[in-house]
């Protein structure tokens, strides 16, 4: 007895089961709810797919995204740019935007430094950091990395590196989340919340 | 001061957001993934999306997808063409079709009777449905209709109208789906579970 396999509609299927949070079911959904759209609105997410390939590159100064030479931010005359951050990966630099707090410059590195996958300071674009502190006169290097094994002993390198260079040198806050519960806080968050406490 | 937004990458966010189950932040991971994907694969993925809508019709008979003018379940000469199933979906098709319980031919309604959004049993290809049962002779009519107002509803019309032809009606088993918990179960399913009741 044959399937109901049709195999542009499988194909399909594959292709959304390749990304990140979708599993077999939510990729057939998505193929049911596309066959019922109008073929321009497929055309259009088709287009927009490789819009993106061809027009995004990365920025010449920090490694965000950009479809310059230079990204938004970078290009922004605007910006403090005095004072840089160091984020881990591009949508890092989406976050802390969406936060609105920050007003400097970045520095995606790309990767956090890690001896047994052989990722040194060169993989993550520390040279190239170093060069924009010189050029730039950066004051205040902010880092901005997970809490986690990688992140904190990046974040020793980077402070070791940068420590010759006249700036202020400063991680975020580490604490409990806002709308966070104590109940559910795991020990180290709670420490680091505690030694970090603030006057109100 | 300008915020972070490169307009191809959004544009890709927008169209993932469209999606069934894709919200903001999903969209964002899977178009930050994408971003690392090499061109090939991005190729690919955007040509299954236009593949699929050029390729897929319906099939003329029964109204299930297929690349040609009937679907391979039509086309298979080994099912039982006695014995119909009657759904409301696409979707419906396969998932009955992965349970390998069901060996003969189905009918996509594409809907359900809806008298306050118009839709009568022109609308849902009953026609068709008639017509197939006196060419084809069938003996037997599986409901498998959600058992919802109108999958109810749209199961009465049917068993009314299906009445003058010399076959069986059956429909689905309702009760306890398999792995649930009784203790979690509704009232309705519990009192259908009970009413159908099965020696063991």
């Amino acid at each position: 007895m044959s399937s109901n396999k049709i195999s542009s509609v499988e194909n399909l299927i594959d292709e959304f089961r390749k990304l990140p949070g979708i599993g077999p079911k939510s990729a057939k959904r998505i193929v049911y709810y596309l066959l019922k759209q109008s073929r321009e609105d497929i055309e259009d997410f088709s287009k927009a797919l490789t819009d993106m390939k061809d027009k995004v590159k990365f920025c010449q100064e920090c490694f965000n995204i950009s479809e310059d030479e230079k990204c938004p931010i970078c290009n922004d005359s605007g910006r403090n740019n005095q004072i840089i951050c160091i984020v881990e990966k591009i949508s890092d630099v989406s976050v802390i935007e969406s936060s609105g707090q920050f007003t400097g410059l970045y520095h995606v590195l790309g990767g956090l430094l890690s001896p047994i996958e052989n990722i040194g300071p060169e993989e993550i674009r520390i040279p190239k950091l170093i060069e924009r502190i010189k050029i730039l006169g950066i004051t205040e290097v902010v880092l901005a990395l997970n809490p986690t094994v990688e992140g904190d002993s990046t974040a020793t390198y980077l402070n070791k590196v940068l420590k010759q260079f006249d700036l202020k040198i400063t991680k975020l806050a580490s604490g409990l989340p806002v709308g966070g519960d104590i109940e559910y806080a795991d020990q180290v968050t709670i420490g680091r919340a505690l030694s970090g406490r603030t006057e109100i």
